[in-house]
């Protein structure tokens, strides 16, 4: 058995018995499996890395009798703990589900490697000619909760990038991100690339979340957590290493005195209702004083009509009787459900001012044709994206044309927006001289 | 007085009194003010900026005698308290030494704002045209030393870029900085620009440095140390928001068999001996086994007749007598001084490996006249600068033509290699629509 196998197999030996000396010392083994694949993960060709890609979506579909199964236990598990049904949902894999999950990974291996591009050249007067060059990150973690195909999105889209991943899922998907994660191995075999370029670690044992956290003796670059605020906000105040996460995404859509009704409309409606859930989805809008005698009711209208609950500020209560009052944390509330809150404001600086004092820097858009009123807005307001006359559900890697993201990051740092293959990657500095000493 | 001005005052009144509660306060409002004034410099036009630049520079020339008398003060207090040579040159400060202060906060001025710039543009199946902007990263925490002209520096290259900058230097250069960083003050006054801007913490309370640590509530997107491993070592460990910093430089020259011996010689005396205190100065050299007979002992009289200790693996010191042995620790250390270890490695992957494990990912160099080896050299090398044919102390801003830097960092993310002012940016993502929806 190899170091890694062996390491799978002893952690899934003591998952959930408690033994934290032996989940440490395993660990620790992980990381540095970890970090020994991802020195040839970045030394590997992108016909290899494609190789292995293949031959993952090849078994995930060979077994997909065994993934529904071990979906079936933890379906099982759940049902008998009182899992609820948006949960359950998010858990439960069917057999289109899960050709969805070979279909996007042959996704991710279609996609153009970063490894290697050159970003930028230039040559000095010394004749020195200097090459900023993609270079993996090297080891990620992901922490994630229940969805299964997280296993497969993120070990895939992180090999592309040339990184070693270690994963932790939810406790919950257990047996399904067991099984999913045998056919990403049977496929890094198949392209004789190292096991341990995606581990999978203890699911029930929490300790294994605060290993990883500690950055596992400098042996994984950076931390992606994948869920909800609790988990999210876990891994950002206890992470010490760089996290690429976003806590919440409190959205807004200002329409402008210069909008187009029927182009707001469409826009605030698809923005707020086309997918409630998602991080994308506009949680407040802010409609211009000067436009609100004509635009304000047929939105309002609108969105009730959609069936979406509307909390206003005074000038949004007065102008329907069936919106609710706006508390102040509601200003501040991603709701992800079809809520609202809505509230007027003057003009563009104002609208501004307001997603500055109660965003949280996410995606934010503004409808108008006036021009140089879109630009401030384009400008000024300090969001990971800032959309002009488009729905907020533009927030999203696939949209962007990524192919493929592991999350949206709001940080400033390194990545901030759709987190694809290109964002899982550093650089470094090629220099090439004729034998150039500095005077 | 305004506010960035009072909590200036109250903190030169309290810093050394060891007043923690009165400290924590004033840090949060220089947190909050920091913000605010970063805000404001995100939206400042280039012009502005430099037109503070320009003032800043002249306000530190017509200042000379007034820095001056300061930095003596800090020099008596210095030597009173024991300080030996090195540390004081470093401390001391000349009409020269201030002029080029001046200069080159107007070398900051003439980059290029890096603010603004579209990095990359594309237009979507569905008509969205999508920008990635550079925005500025916002606050910018710098800790740093004894060399006061250091609040010049950092001050003026975080604010080309847009960042409000706090400034902790080191409490044997309080006068000395306190004096430039008035200067600094003056020229944003002269602007327009918030004062808050570039903020001066207290040097003498340690308790600063951990406030800053903690990020200021948020406040601090950034840390970036200069100094001794001592204090990059500290802030490493304790840094509550991301860092940009190098701990150390064991860098490499490996010399290949088919390196020209001429060519060696002089990149090998020039990447150690040039000037030994720097980060990018070589320490370690490693010969190509295949080239030892011819390459080694000129390298060997070539270091020694500069002045330089070797000490070396069995075959190196059976070379010539005057070699020490190389004990385990020399291979990873940073000497910063006349000083080299020295090994025989066999050929250009032994090399490799023994870079990995030994090297801080800094820089390295090879000398060869192989091409194969030196692109498998400059791919496989995992540091920041990597060169072939020139000499590892081109790891500099200056010699990137960065014109300025703040430091070289080695960690993965964000910035790797010299800090510029483009470095000390992120960016966001602006898509402009016709009132597309997400189907």
């Amino acid at each position: 058995m190899t170091a890694p196998a062996r390491a799978f197999e002893g952690m899934k030996a003591i998952d959930g018995t408690g033994d934290s000396a032996v989940l440490t010392e395993l660990m620790a083994a992980v990381g540095r499996n970890a970090r020994a694949a991802a020195r040839a993960l970045a030394r590997a060709p992108a016909e290899q890395k494609n190789r292995a890609l293949s031959a993952m979506a090849k078994a995930i579909r060979a077994s997909k009798a065994a993934i529904l199964a071990a979906n079936a236990e933890d379906i099982a598990q759940a049902r008998n703990s009182g899992m609820t049904g948006a949960m359950l949902d998010r858990l439960a894999l069917t057999e289109k589900n899960i050709e969805g999950i070979a279909a996007g990974i042959e996704v991710v291996r279609d996609l153009t490697d970063p490894v290697g591009a050159v970003m930028d050249s230039w040559t000095r007067p010394n004749g020195l000619t200097i090459e900023r060059v993609r270079e993996p990150l090297g080891v990620v973690g992901i922490i994630y909760e229940s969805r299964p195909n997280v296993t497969a999105d993120a070990g895939a889209l992180c090999l592309k990038a040339g990184n070693a991943a270690i994963l932790r899922g939810g406790s919950d998907s257990t047996h399904s991100s067991r099984a999913i994660h045998a056919c990403l191995v049977q496929g890094l075999r198949d392209a004789n690339l190292p096991e341990a370029a995606i581990q999978l670690v203890p699911t029930r044992d929490r300790d294994a979340v605060g290993l990883m956290l500690t950055g596992l003796d400098g042996n994984i670059d950076v931390i992606v957590p994948r869920g909800g605020k609790g988990l999210v906000a876990r891994v950002q105040l206890e992470a010490r290493v760089p996290v690429f996460a976003h806590l919440e995404g409190v959205n807004h859509v200002y329409v402008d005195k210069a909008a187009d009704l029927a182009m707001a409309k469409a826009i605030v409606l698809n923005a707020k209702m086309r997918r409630t859930g998602v991080c994308g989805a506009a949680e407040t809008l802010l409609v211009d004083r000067a436009a609100a005698s004509t635009h304000l009711k047929p939105l309002i209208d609108m969105l009730i009509d959609a069936g979406c609950e509307i909390r206003g500020d005074d000038a949004v209560q007065a102008a329907d009787k069936r919106v609710k009052a706006a508390s102040d944390d509601d200003w501040k509330t991603e709701y992800l459900d079809a809520i609202i809150t809505a509230g007027v404001v003057n003009g563009v600086d104002d609208a501004i001012d307001h997603i500055e004092r109660y965003g949280s820097h996410h995606t934010d858009a503004i409808v108008t044709a006036d021009q140089a009123a879109a630009e401030k807005f384009l400008a000024q307001v300090d969001s990971a994206i800032v959309l002009h006359n488009a729905s907020t559900q533009f927030a999203d890697g696939g949209e962007f044309g990524f192919g493929a993201e592991i999350g949206i990051a709001t940080g400033r740092l390194h990545a901030r927006g759709p987190v694809g293959a290109e964002q899982l990657t550093t650089f470094k500095y090629r220099i090439r001289g004729t034998g150039q000493t500095r005077p």
